[in-house]
Order: structure tokens, then sequence, then C-alpha cells
């Protein structure tokens, strides 16, 4: 059976980087460790390591990128919460089986990880993404 | 200058328990550790550890509190995220020097640990709680 390590990281919808990094940088302290642009999301991401997870400050880098879509709807906020299993193949059937509703069926490949997001509907509301480490 | 030791935990709220444990126990495969009423939230409160982490299944247990308003609101989902610090005094008065509006400018009091929450106005729409473990 597969299982969860940890939680890899809290993705934060913002509109105004610069204001959200005063907040986690400024005001708690936390450092960026690198700032990456993520085509697949349409978006810019800010990392910063929190122990052995980290926030990712989530920018939309274009008005149809579904994080863009989360701010219009919502607001900027917590969008999704990963976490980091051993074998994303296995978890995403054994989720399948108990007929919980995955986005990405066959896990998205990106730089260094499989990645797969499960349908806030088969979960009380919350986005959650699993990745693999490759 | 106090620090940001680790994620301490995610609190979800949940309106419906038994629904979000299946998801959580059955389909991720995370275990409960225990399960508490928290008076002073009008909650009661599952914990599921995850790595250095918790995922809290925050179920209201009164129409009036806060997490019930939050459902009322929003929908279930991602309540809040919590960090602990090794110095909750400290790290409040570092958020006033910064203009960041704090929730309970006096930490609460509770069993083993002392709490306060940041406002989402001043962090990007994140409800945020601060842990300082006693």
């Amino acid at each position: 059976m597969a299982k969860i390590i940890k939680l890899h990281h809290l993705g934060i919808a913002v509109h105004d980087d610069m204001a959200a990094r005063s907040f986690w940088e400024d005001g708690l302290g936390l450092k960026v460790d690198h700032v990456e642009d993520v085509a697949s999301q349409k978006s810019q991401v800010i990392f910063l390591p929190v122990g052995e997870s980290e926030v990712e400050l989530v920018k939309p880098l274009s008005d149809d990128s579904t994080v863009a879509k989360f701010i219009v709807d919502r607001g900027p906020g917590i969008h999704h919460v990963c976490f980091q299993v051993d074998n994303i193949t296995e978890m995403l059937k054994q989720l399948k089986e108990k007929n919980i509703r995955i986005i990405n069926e066959i896990p998205m490949k990106e730089e260094g990880r499989l990645m797969a997001f499960i349908h806030p509907k088969s979960t009380g509301g919350v986005l959650v993404e699993l990745y693999e480490v490759l």
C-alpha cells in the first residue's frame, strides 16, 4: 500500500507577490529559496522552506490560469495542499478503488517529480496534490 | 528575532466528519492519533499526523462557532495553517512592528501551548495561527 511521507507544501494564491513576500519574509522571517516560472500552471512560484515543508506563493502569469480563476472566485489565500507519497501510481490506484475522483489519472511529469491533483469534490472541499519525487 | 520552527498543522473545516475521515483515513491511509473537543473553539478536532506536521479535521459543535460560520460562507475546506514558533511573544511583537494585524494580541493559553491568530487581511487572505509549545 502506498504511503504519504510528509506535507510537501502549501500552495497559496497571491495577486500581489510583493505584498505577500512582505508578510512571509519580513513579517514571519521565512527565506525565499528560489523563484520559478511553471509554464504548465501559467504561474510564477516563490518557494519558502519551513521545516521539512514549503510555503509556495503562486502568482498567476495569465488571466486564464487556474490560479487566476481561483482568485477571481474566492480571493487570494490557500489554494492547495501537497503531500509527498512514496509511490504515486499505487496511491492513485488505491484512491480510485475507493471511488475518489482524480483530476490527473495519469500523473503529470515535471522536473524531478510526478504529480496529480485529487478533485475537491472527493476530499471535502480541499484541493489535494500528490507528489512523487523521482 | 523569533523564528518559525515548522508547519505545525493544517486546519480543515468539515461538516461531515465521517465522510472526511473516509477520505483521509481510508483513501490516503493517514492514522487518527486522537480526537479532542476544543471548548474555546466550540469544535471537535480529529488529529492525523503527517511527517512532522498534522492534518486537523475541525468539525463545529455549535452553529455560532467560527468554523461553522466559515463553512456557511465558503463551504468546507482548508480553514487555517498553523506554524510553530520558538517564542510567540517575540514573534507577535515583531509582527506588530510591521503593522501586521494580530487577532489575539495576548496569546491564548491552551493545554501545553500558547496560540494566536493573525488576521487574513494582513496575510493575503490566509488565516495564520502561531503556536508556542510549552
